[in-house]
């Protein structure tokens, strides 16, 4: 299934959109329920039967607004650095400088605020007079669905709620001069989610085309094959001792063709538009002003 | 005035602390305000006239257990890395042997998960088999009371709800294999709070004596005066471009003397009492098990 925040007639609603992704049908749910978003319905038994008793009227995907499938995480979500062999090199002189040169030693995992994260084709603000050096990173996006701690590997799938898309926007001279990330990682608007929550049914991970175009010129493009460390293996690192709750967000790294790895390093303007597309997921776009 | 959160009877309260710190009066609020411990107190106007007007029965502290005064902070809590000038030269070959050598270049922000904050004399766990360097850090702590962003330095105070106490507990072998320190200090379990809240009203934070004993043996001990970064700039650092929140927590960074900066290094095991004492603010107390 694919699972929708959305915003219709001021009213924040939650549905189940159709194969063809042109319409929605909005769940009946009460207003504290909606108003978590997708997340109101993880950790529901029968999901599938719950869907079915609840769909409603069925909407247009033209009138309404689409949110970000989990409008507000209930803590900082965490976001793995350098997952692609590719990029890995990319940035290994500017961003990964000061990192453990043997990048299959252990994952670098750092976190963006929960209210960074805005809907798929919202505007990301640039923040001027803080960092002229804007970057998007494509990423496919796993959400969890059950609690648990120590997951081992071959069982982390079962974890899986679903997967949504963001851009793990980032100020990169931010990034590199607090040493640690999470400051440049999380500005206002720094994370453009969805279209929408895929459940995990619906998706093989291990082999998904990853792209992104910034105003239609491709800059990213590579499959999930080629992480360095699958999702299996991400889940079980970020619940070594620390309990992982339903809800929960891991975003699994960005590919090679962000704008600092470029000759020059060519970072986001004003006007610019960045499109995400995963495989099997859908699409996000969002204007930079 | 001293706010803290307990638990009497069952039932999570909120409490004005005595003078003398050898009673408290319970505050008559819902149980979902008092589910939210002090944080229900944070941005109401006539604060004290509020507490005044909801005093009840006066409880001895032998009667209640107290609880971290902000419970389930709504996000992860910001932390300073490197803030004492003696506490950079003692680990700058390991920790920040990789971090930018001018320590007065920009603070150095990470983050610990919420859900890892426990009370002010509750039991930290080991986490066997995942890391053996476990270490304290005793961190004066600031609670943000209003919203703000791209606060100057010169009105940070203003932001200012209170104070309290943390021991931002450490797996530095962890916090160094993942390169970025989130994972390494958000085990569960892994930030003692309390004994309370004071507001800022009653603390002149520029200069406080912070000191932490392992088993009565006194490892930590300095002025709040020796910070590189003072909580102004801090609170100016973590709110450029990203919204600051009433609820959020700012961990100022910890003195020279952990476990790591001794020779040779030394680190806690299970029996172990870690006890912080901050003039002006309380002690916290916990044994490692």
């Amino acid at each position: 299934m694919k699972l929708a925040s959305f915003e219709y007639k001021g009213e924040r609603c939650v549905g189940l959109v159709s194969e063809d992704s042109k319409s929605l049908r909005r769940l009946n749910l009460d207003a504290g329920e909606a108003g978590r978003g997708v997340a109101a319905l993880i950790g529901r038994e029968d999901l599938k039967g719950f869907v079915q008793e609840r769909v409603a009227d069925e909407l247009s995907m033209a009138d309404v607004r689409l949110q970000a499938p989990i409008p507000r995480p209930d803590r900082n979500i965490f976001c793995v650095g350098r997952n692609y062999h590719a990029h890995a090199k990319e940035l290994s002189s500017s961003v990964f400088k000061e990192n453990d040169k043997n990048v299959e030693a252990w994952p670098i995992v750092f976190t963006k605020v929960p209210e960074c994260v805005v809907g798929p084709f919202d505007d990301v603000v640039l923040p001027v007079g803080i960092s002229s050096q804007i970057d998007y990173e494509a990423e496919l996006t796993v959400v969890i669905g059950k609690q648990g701690k120590n997951i081992a590997r071959e069982d982390a799938l079962d974890y899986v709620f679903g997967y949504t898309i963001v851009n793990d926007v980032t100020a990169r001279d931010v990034q590199i001069r607090h040493q640690q990330w999470d400051m440049g990682k999380s500005f206002d608007t720094f994370c453009p989610m969805g279209p929408w929550l895929v459940t995990a049914d619906e998706v093989d991970s291990s082999n998904l085309e990853v792209s992104c175009k910034v105003n239609g010129d491709l800059r990213q493009n590579a499959r999930t094959e080629d992480f360095i460390f699958d999702i299996p293996t991400l889940i079980e690192t970020c619940s070594r001792g620390i309990t992982l709750y339903p809800g929960d967000i891991i975003a699994t790294g960005t590919p090679a063709g962000v704008g600092m790895g470029m000759k020059p390093p060519t970072y986001l303007k004003s006007g610019d538009h960045v499109r995400i597309e995963i495989e099997g997921i859908g699409m996000i776009e969002n204007k930079f002003v």
